[in-house]
């Protein structure tokens, strides 16, 4: 896009100054993704979509190990679908997008572009489900889906979203509670271990539980603004839908039983949480485990001998060691790469030029400290891996350092609604929806989770001095 | 799914009575894909799924390994842009299902649910590119696409399949023309190292070329029955849609000058091709690199002692060495576990008996022959990794055979109606579209090609007598 060769990263709004135009500014210029034709919709551009690709390895290769199966169901559904579960379709209904039309022809029944997929998996689960025996199914599927919205932002709310959902259904209701966790779990783990973000998981008040489960389990990730983000929920159905599409097995004593099922979703906008986790002001800091390119390679000097041809034996070295790497031999100078790859926030830059060469070594920087050290060339994979590692480790523990900065603790309204104008807020709470709504008329702050790790704070309720029941963690959202 | 304990294999349809039959028996019985609530949808399930996986995984690494990167296009495209190339309006508009309404509110433009994207990729190049230096791109997708079918099939015809779309610009039209061969030599490689299909390479004639393009290449397979399957195409456009979409880029001289642009394809149709090739009376016949289990073990009287252990070692020696495994110890008897094998189509059983296993040694059975062998438990996976070799291999010859023994030359039209009821028929034509038509009219038969392996059959066209411009290839076709 010829760029000019000097410093566009200027261009990136400082995080202090407006924090959603640095979102915007990092996520457009680093090629992650751009504004589709349709209001609301968003092209994931290739760096954008490798992140994807990287995400989804590392999940999918979690939902195998813990054998389940992936699948395809269609992207279109019967109206009368929808409206089998009454807390459901008052949940969708306002925000699907309506096919009434094929070819030519007005359709006998509208149909809408899947929201999310409970109702198509209960039908044919209705169907292939007989005995005892063919329990649990443990489906999975990854597609788009399509949620009309009013106001967007790419990766973190937009009418069109990429996602996983899977869907299982259980003989008991242990074995489906176990599921429910399992799989929160298997997102909290992931998140800390390759987004490299911690997570705080709890389960959703009822208020905020997903339309139609019987409770919904959420982890929550803190942004550098203060704001919390949803990554990932599960939900355990119990018996709803079952009862909703007559989803029912023979058990081992010949009685007909309704199936305990589940679900549970990640998306695209994990892409938003690590780009707003970890980003600085010179633009992205990628986790080394979802980073395109993890280490780059710029020859210094390149017209000097040997230089170009040692760049290529240090690829081949990291490459033959599966570390994802790349050279920039591009005619730019060296400035301007450095700036270009750390707005890219490629973890690692190996610099080679012929002073580093003579003395058989590299320069390395790491992108999220800015760090410079030297490195022979010899076993610089070892070296690269260990780099990676420690990025990763820096990663998280800043993230952790940023949300304990930015979360508090209030026993008075007063405390609570200073504390979610910069982060999150643990207080106690009576359980009634009417405090809860209280909380987000006055603050716009909700209910993120009830956290698993409970404390004791005090024993009545931050808003209406009643018995405390929980420990809920309020504050605003993206 | 309380399958009874004997002969369901006699459940499909023998081929030489009714191949249609066979074929929906086969696919619905195995657990490839089922109906939805949707006429004309289809649940692919996750047999045919993990089947799709291996494909896709198979034909992504070719795509990145020839410099193509992923990306994600949305799934609605405004009517207007639909509209702004006259000749892909005409030809899609038709089969298009169409949003009307998001949430409750009906929407100021049409939008339709995607059938292809270069339209939505053309509005984002001509935002994209600026010089020569950005030039190739070289995209892709994975994706579903939605095209209104009146009369429907699981994987060969459907209202929406899975896909993906390739689609570039280029700088010249001889790279363009380039990356489509290319594109389309990559689907014959892959259909002849992975699937085990010959295909038929050729061009497609001006009637039965892709809405916009200049030229269409395609690749073509041979059924059992005698009909064509359209298995892949590539597609160069020129500079029919840069001009429609003004996508200009500056040349090296400074020259505003018009992308060339291509697009390329296969899709879920590939899993239909596969079982109508390779299957059989007794069901499916899997090729071994898409074959989501390689080679099922069965323990035989698995109360003795050691057979279970013996299985569980056989199964990780095998494992480990990269062949998809599994043990079937569930509680069945061992004939109706071959029954199941053979129609699931797992191209090597194993069976592993107390006989067996004082001889140190394993039976295996291929599924393509029946042939039984035995074969030493040490160095197993060896045998196991040549063996699949040359089952691919043995599905392949006999594919070839299948296509020559349904391929007849006709230089009378009495000798083309004749051959097309059988197969495909090779004949010169004179480029004249008024008897491409005749012989569509005459015997439902298409022009699937002009092959690049052009014969000289004889001097005039087969329906006017006029002198003949090709060699083209006619076949009735899925």
């Amino acid at each position: 896009m010829a760029k000019q060769d000097k410093g566009f990263v200027q261009e990136i709004t400082p995080r202090d100054r407006d924090f959603a135009q640095w979102y915007t500014d990092v996520i457009l210029k680093t090629d992650l993704v751009d504004y589709a034709p349709v209001r609301g919709f968003m092209v994931i551009k290739p760096y954008g979509y490798r992140i994807w690709e990287l995400i989804q390895s590392e999940l999918d290769g979690r939902f195998k190990a813990t054998g389940h199966q992936n699948c395809y169901f269609p992207l279109l559904i019967p109206e009368s679908l929808l409206r089998k579960e009454a807390e459901h379709v008052e949940g969708f209904a306002p925000e699907v997008a309506w096919v009434t039309h094929g070819g030519n022809e007005e359709l006998s029944e509208r149909l809408l572009v899947r929201p999310t997929s409970e109702t198509l998996f209960c039908s044919m689960y209705a169907k292939w489900v007989q005995s005892y025996r063919d329990l649990p199914m443990l489906y999975n599927q990854w597609c788009s889906v399509v949620r009309w919205e009013k106001s967007t932002r790419p990766f973190l709310r937009t009418s069109e979203f990429l996602w996983q959902e899977g869907h299982t259904i259980h003989a008991t209701a242990d074995e489906a509670q176990e599921e429910t966790m399992r799989m929160l779990n298997t997102y909290y783990e992931f998140a800390q271990n390759v987004l490299a973000i911690p997570m705080l998981a709890g389960q959703k008040t009822e208020k905020e539980k997903f339309a139609g489960a019987r409770a919904t389990y959420t982890i929550e990730a803190m942004m550098q603004d203060g704001k919390s983000l949803q990554s990932g929920t599960s939900h355990n159905f119990g018996t709803n839908f079952a009862e909703a599409f007559d989803i029912r097995f023979q058990d081992e004593n010949g009685q007909m039983q309704y199936v305990h099922e589940t679900s549970w979703g990640t998306s695209t906008r994990l892409i938003g949480a690590l780009v707003m986790v970890h980003g600085d002001d010179r633009g992205l800091v990628l986790p080394p485990r979802v980073a395109p390119i993890q280490a780059v390679i710029l020859p210094i000097a390149a017209h000097k001998g040997g230089v170009l041809e040692a760049a290529e034996g240090i690829r081949a070295q990291l490459a033959d060691a599966g570390i994802r790497v790349q050279v920039d031999d591009r005619d730019y100078s060296a400035g301007w790469k450095f700036n270009e790859w750390e707005m890219k926030g490629v973890p690692v830059r190996i610099e080679v030029g012929p002073r580093d060469l003579a003395a058989g070594q590299v320069t390395l920087v790491r992108r999220d400290t800015l760090e410079k050290t030297t490195s022979p060339i010899e076993g610089l994979a070892d070296t690269i891996r260990q780099l990676l590692q420690s990025v990763h480790d820096g990663l998280y523990q800043k993230a952790l350092a940023l949300r304990e900065a930015h979360t508090t603790c209030a026993t008075t309204m007063e405390q609570l609604e200073a504390g979610v104008q910069t982060g999150m807020v643990k207080a106690m709470w009576c359980g009634d929806q009417a405090c809860e709504d209280a909380i987000k008329q006055k603050t716009t702050a909700t209910a993120r989770a009830i956290p698993f790790e409970q404390e004791h704070l005090c024993d009545t309720c931050v808003v209406c001095g009643k018995k405390a029941k929980h420990m809920v963690a309020f504050a605003k959202a993206y």
